[in-house]
């Protein structure tokens, strides 16, 4: 401790938003450089070490085969896959001093597919596994949480290359089981949940999410066993209504209920229902929204969803992507004369409509069913509007908020929410870019065939910060045994040098026996090395101090707080014991 | 084999200078993705693995603890030490999303002065050692010669940090021990040489040269152990000659003589000398370049040097940097009507003169040499010019070229040249970072001081290349043990049964023993299995093919070529006894 490269602070950094990006900056781990961009010191590096070695050898147990990119990366490749336009501010760009455009590699499928078809001509070359670990950048919008969201981060990434879906699918599950063994090493308690493809293309995908209080992501399970990212949830549609008995729609003015509890108020005094009360599940709620393409054009879009739902801004952003969705200001409304904000109806809305606004409705707004919803006239409502019958939406989007209790769409139980952390992502790319690339190899029969390709993530950087948070406790880091910089610290107190002595004994055997071992040998308070020992996190601490005078040490574990005296002479067994749980 | 992501070529890359780059890619260990920008093949990525490995070794060895700073970096610590505009176009920069500078670390002197003194305050923190292995980056001129001079390559860059300047001259002496046995163990030819600080600044430094008939950087060594990159040589000043007696200077006519040749010719012919001939050496030569400073403004500069000596431009661009060297061209000589292109004289010369061009000689130009030399006049030139009686020369430039046989500076003997792959570099940095950052801890009197740092470089992704262009051969690539992908390759030749069980058996086994093998198992012909396995470059192969049929197996030396048959029962023993020399 007296010449390892670590400090520990006492306050808290300012910009720390989560336990682990604290405890990490306090513990002198991490230190920040820029935002989102951070450098790691002696302890943090070792932890990312520990992660980068546990997804190699499970890469190498699937037969997976290590290469290295660039992170500078040519524009061309991403052109052809429309990439360098669809990253929008995500991407780094930047020209070399001959003016040619190059990249900061966000993700390399471009770089994969391009080199398997500079070296692979054939189906008998396939299947085939690639990985690397390496530095990744995007300027995300909002770096946050230290390294938990970062603008430079590690990342493992995998790439399988098959002749048929049936080989993708295979590879696909041995990527699956590997992860499974990753995840369960690092000690997360995990999830794996459906998942979009994003920005990546393709179609099945499945996520990895650490569950977290603190995590970005919103997943939901259910009894039954269906787990889903909130963005990928797709509710079941309910069956179209019989409308023959409906009555004929009725504009009806409504004061001062611009707001859907006012509404329903509203409704259940002036126009009450014979059968039940009116609730917000019978407005139809019309939001309209901007967004603008990675090219720079904007459209509006309105959506109709039940009025006791809010939209999802996340599954939002999910369902339009690469689109960015942006608020539709008082500025826009002005250029939009038809939409009377408060009281925007559907038979406003729609591309053969007035407005010529692009309408999606929500699933459940099926044939048949009817709304209040608005008149589109200040004060006015329209009631008994049939889908269907008096309005036909462009399309469906399923973005509304999923709530607690809402029923699986599988049919699997209601569903709970939780939050998570996306420490891995796998998908099936399926041909997307092996076409635009033009990666072909020959089949059995002699015939030029597209290759199917998986793309596999994990953030290694990430699992670093991930462990922490679901570890770390009010004292500070509490490292699980395989990830630890160090296997047991020993914290020589007192100023006695038959204690040092003692330390030192006891280190040097430690350290011959294999065990990593950091000894505070520091000309320092038992106080403030008690404090540090446990900021620091190390799983297993031996206090060497003035016990020792009647041939006792004390042996702590981080994560319980259970210490215990043994005799000095047992120290080593007794400490081995603890590292290998016999 | 069958399922290694390994190809080789038959042609050479269009764009191959040197051995190295051709084998490597052709060899299946690296491809080029952009100018100077190359990805790893699994084989590649084990070599390079395998250096970065005895690199971190020795950096433990000597204390030196390792961090990881990011790539991406943001301007401000750059701009206070000038390097944001002294690295020129060689710095890759750009913007974030929103607006923000940023640069790819080519070095990262500042980011590592900024650490220290985030985290240490005192005397009793030094000295310190850290170090890094990362990607670097620099957007080269001319890169070449494939991963030798990239734009994205992989270093170890260590700092060390000292009270005072004993502290950093034993820091500096314990880094040149370990690099000596780095260089050592990655089984280099090389050599240590006195090398100018160049853009890092600082006093004194060395570099290690791969020893290279390609390399880029040329070194001279004399028989008393004189050793210095020709950059960094510097000449000693004859004493000066007393001029008393010498004539006074006159100008002749001396048509048709603008190049050295034909004016000694003349002069010989013409104003024969009672005591010998003249040479070249007796006439002072005058040549102009153009300086463009990173700031973007330009000056003209004259260099005067013994007409028989040329400007060695490496070394001009040494003694100038950062500025850039460009040529004088017409356009400029119009603007310099005192200039009279092929005569001009150093009368014309100087910050106080007609021209105004800063004039600097050569350290032979001392006061009282007498020189032939342009008399600023079409077709004429001046005879008995004495320095220091008829000009006086703003300064002293030392940038003649170096010759074979030229003097020794410290009089160690006559230099011989030689050319070399700059693979290390140690600097006492000195103060220069920690001024500019404002690094100082307190002394042991309480007194807050400037630390002194030295600086230190590895080129890890240029010692793959540097190993293989010393190694290789008309064949292929020949790996030294230590670096090998592989340190054995087993070859089944023909298509018994047998003989693929054979090889299999002895893979295994070998693999039990912890020795790496590379299985040929493909269905292809011995002729191109033996090409292949000499391409590749595997210290060791074993052969088995039809004389298993007598119970033989081969196994070949690929850097001698010998081959020698053992019994198959034999065949592990005498392989362990090949990897392990005995």
């Amino acid at each position: 401790m007296s010449s390892l490269f670590v400090r520990t602070l006492r306050d808290d950094p300012a910009d720390a938003e989560v336990p682990s990006h604290r405890w990490l900056v306090r513990a002198g781990y991490i230190r920040r450089v820029a935002p989102g961009i951070y450098s790691w010191l002696p302890l943090g590096l070792k932890v990312l070490h520990k992660v980068e070695t546990i997804v190699r050898e499970e890469m190498e147990a699937i037969g997976a085969q290590e290469v290295h990119f660039p992170a500078l990366l040519p524009r061309e490749p991403y052109e052809d896959t429309n990439r360098w336009t669809e990253y929008g501010d995500n991407l780094f760009r930047l020209k070399d001093r001959k003016g040619a455009d190059l990249l900061l590699g966000p993700t390399h499928e471009e770089m994969f597919t391009l080199m398997v078809k500079d070296l692979y001509s054939s189906y008998k070359d396939l299947p085939l596994a690639l990985y690397q670990i390496q530095n990744k950048y995007r300027d995300e919008a909002r770096p946050r949480a230290g390294i938990l969201r970062g603008r430079e981060f590690v990342m493992k990434d995998s790439y399988s290359f098959d002749i048929d879906d049936a080989g993708l699918e295979a590879s696909y599950q041995k990527h699956r089981e590997a992860y499974i063994k990753i995840f369960d090493r690092l000690g997360f308690d995990y999830v794996i949940v459906q998942a979009m493809a994003g920005a990546m293309g393709g179609s099945k995908s499945e996520e990895f999410l650490a569950v977290a209080p603190n995590g970005e992501d919103t997943f939901v399970r259910s009894p039954g066993g269906y787990a889903a990212n909130v963005e990928a949830v797709r509710i079941s549609a309910p069956e179209p209504v019989d409308y023959a008995e409906a009555p004929a729609a009725h504009v009806e003015a409504t004061p001062d209920s611009e707001t859907i509890e006012t509404l329903v108020a509203l409704l259940n005094k002036d126009f009450p229902r014979d059968d039940r009360e009116w609730t917000g599940a019978d407005t139809l709620k019309n939001v309209v929204f901007k967004l603008r393409y990675p090219d720079g054009t904007e459209e509006a879009l309105a959506i109709g969803l039940p009025g006791d739902r809010a939209v999802d801004e996340k599954r939002l952003e999910a369902a339009v992507e690469p689109a960015e969705v942006l608020d539709f200001t008082d500025a826009d409304f002005e250029k939009y004369p038809n939409l009377k904000k408060g009281y925007i109806g559907p038979e406003a809305l729609g591309e053969e409509n007035a407005s010529k606004v692009r309408y999606l409705c929500d699933p459940r707004v099926v044939a048949g069913t009817r709304w209040v919803t608005g008149a589109n006239e200040p004060g006015h409502h329209v009631i008994d509007l049939v889908c269907g019958r008096d309005f036909t939406p462009d399309g469906v989007i399923d973005v509304a908020e999923v709530r607690e209790g809402d029923p699986a769409p599988d049919g699997s139980g209601p569903l709970t929410l939780a939050r998570g952390i996306e420490m891995g992502h796998i998908f099936q790319l399926g041909r997307k870019y092996a076409d635009s690339l033009g990666l072909k190899v020959l089949d059995h029969n002699g015939k030029l065939v597209t290759v199917t390709m998986g793309s596999y993530g994990v953030g290694v950087s990430r699992a670093v910060a991930a462990v922490a948070e679901g570890t770390c406790d009010e004292k500070g880091l509490c490292w699980p045994r395989s990830l630890a910089p160090f296997d047991v610290e020993i914290v020589a107190t007192g100023k006695g040098e038959e204690i040092f002595a003692a330390a030192e004994k006891l280190a040097s055997e430690l350290d011959e026996a294999g065990v990593a071992v950091l000894l505070d040998d520091r000309k320092a308070s038992p106080g403030v090395k008690f404090a540090d020992t446990e900021i620091l996190g190390m799983p297993t601490a031996v206090v060497i101090g003035r016990d020792l005078a009647n041939g006792q040490v004390e042996i702590r574990d981080r994560k319980s707080g259970e210490k215990r005296s043994v005799a000095v002479e047992d120290a080593l067994a007794e400490v081995l014991k603890e590292i290998h749980g016999h």
